[in-house]
């Protein structure tokens, strides 16, 4: 195939609105797979892009990138794929693949990844997402989707999934039974609550107050609830867990979370807050405690977490949208208004 | 032997003046090791304690925490030492017992440990320091100086030494070269270069300024020095470090040395700063990298880095001083004016 004509729908500026947009996207290459985007899972950096919020948004600017589709076309070097395929692409359609990063399948770490949205492809074409009918991206950065899931479930697990399983796989393997917390219950957070209670560990939510508590116990299956505005609470839990799984993007007391790690306790950030985030040294040297970032996940990963997902059994909890209710969408999801992840189903909104 | 009276050079108020001072110890007990002090390490710890600055002291207070001693008297129930053998003792003189930390191997993090200054033995009675011609330790806590160590040499292994050791033996058996950073050049980091480079790790050193950079190099065995107010070093420096040991016990810049780290790197912090420490959260996120704090070190440590030294050939830097030179040696401490660590001639001074 050529250098193909898609539709997708883009924001045309920082207020954001999303409306169809047409555009081309590269011929398929030799390494790439082309395929026709089936779902996309709508994420709030798909928000902060559109609005201009990171400060580094080109225009028109497609988002998207938990991207589920059907392969249609395949490059000649292209093994491990065939037609008909369903496949994902994630957070990133490219790295240098010669740095340290790239040579210890750690590619989302390298300095020169790029992006699924607003990025620079190889050839200086700008990248844009998976709201949108149609994408052509290398095999390294494109994923199986596992038989047993469907396209929809797998969505949410190309980002905020690996995000979540990136940072708690290094516990799969514990021969105890781990005490995880799950600090804030959105995208990752509830994916997060699934892998740790799949790992076999021990699950405490931990939120700001009970609202979220007969949904975090009953529906996700968390073992307890903590409401860490609770003095007494927070007290009575003091060095009980052996990991917290952080999600919250903004600025937060961590020597509250902190307290409630046992010695050697990692606290795993995965949220960027967008001013400095600050703690105690003795909070860390007193316990040998841990403050670790971790970033989406590698290719590697992302293959693992739909494995992982598919052969416990496990279910995203989604809300399916089509284009004409996406701005609705947004709106919503800026509220919080969302358990947890709304889904675009691409191929049903006859965008063409 | 029943309770003993011993001479001890103690503190009195505040003032951290220290005076001779007679006090008594308990019996030798069936799990206790009698020691006859030789020597006694001197650490900036020890003059916070002396001058209240911890505001926990209570006087008089004997200070010193880095202790080598002969057994002269053993209890009945201590089958690894014998009269004559020369011990150690470190910061701590008991612990439950009973905790995780403790049935872990890692008594330091313990919430009930006992320090061997200014603690509170289970009898009831106060601890006090190794300032004094004789202790009375639980053999738990007591540990053996290798043969080919001399006892002055061993003193600051106790704990400065075991202070870095604890926080780097984690990277003893890498298969590869690390590059190793070390931020501070006191009591801990002077130990801390000679272990990393005994591990065969590429060592630079990070200070404020080049004072000490021919030290660093030629005296300490350091292959690099970097300034850290050095914009254009730094940013040379950039993401080239597998791990940092930070020894700096005041509020300091962590995104400075964050950024130093490779992906997966890890800045080590040993020193408790007063205040809170700062980090953008995305200096963790977007390279996997961490904080993590280390205090002291657990008995076996201990014990491992008497051998480690011994084996490596390893030189602590001390200067040797007398009891009449011991407040002149904290005034000249307080200055940094020590090359790197004085120790403290008990048994030749005379206390009696």
């Amino acid at each position: 195939m050529e250098e193909q004509c898609v539709t997708g729908w883009a924001a045309r500026d920082s207020s954001g609105i999303l409306s169809p947009y047409s555009f081309t996207i590269r011929k398929t290459g030799d390494e790439d797979v082309n395929l026709k985007v089936l779902y996309c899972g709508i994420d709030h950096t798909d928000l902060h892009q559109m609005r201009n919020e990171i400060h580094m948004s080109i225009y028109p600017l497609v988002p998207g990138h938990e991207i589920v589709g059907e392969v249609v076309e395949l490059g000649s070097a292209v093994k491990k794929f065939k037609l008909g395929d369903l496949v994902g692409v994630g957070c990133i359609v490219g790295s240098c693949g010669d740095c340290s990063a790239c040579m210890s399948n750690m590619e989302q770490y390298c300095r020169n990844r790029i992006f699924t949205t607003n990025g620079i492809h190889k050839d200086g074409k700008r990248t844009q997402g998976g709201f949108s009918t149609a994408m052509v991206v290398h095999q390294k950065f494109v994923v199986r989707i596992p038989d047993k899931l469907s396209p929809e479930q797998a969505a949410p697990l190309l980002c905020a999934g690996v995000t979540a399983y990136s940072a708690l796989r290094q516990f799969n393997d514990s021969d105890k039974i781990l005490k995880a917390g799950i600090l804030g219950l959105g995208g990752v957070g509830h994916v997060g609550v699934q892998i740790a209670k799949a790992m076999g560990h021990h699950v405490t939510v931990i939120s700001s107050s009970d609202k979220k508590k007969v949904e975090a116990l009953e529906h996700l299956g968390a073992d307890d609830f903590l409401v860490s505005s609770n003095a007494a609470e927070m007290e009575g839990a003091a060095e009980s867990l052996d990991y917290i799984l952080d999600t919250v993007p903004a600025v937060h007391p961590l020597q509250l979370y902190l307290s409630l790690l046992k010695v050697i306790g990692k606290l795993l950030l995965v949220g960027v807050a967008p001013k400095p985030l600050q703690f105690e040294s003795d909070d860390l040297i007193l316990g040998k405690k841990s403050i670790t970032g971790s970033f989406i996940g590698s290719m590697e990963e992302t293959q693992e977490i739909l494995e992982f997902w598919a052969e416990k059994g496990l279910k995203s909890m989604i809300e399916i949208v089509k284009a004409d209710y996406l701005n609705e969408a947004f709106k919503r999801m800026e509220k919080n208004d969302v358990r947890y992840r709304f889904v675009f189903d691409v191929a049903g909104s006859n965008l063409n």
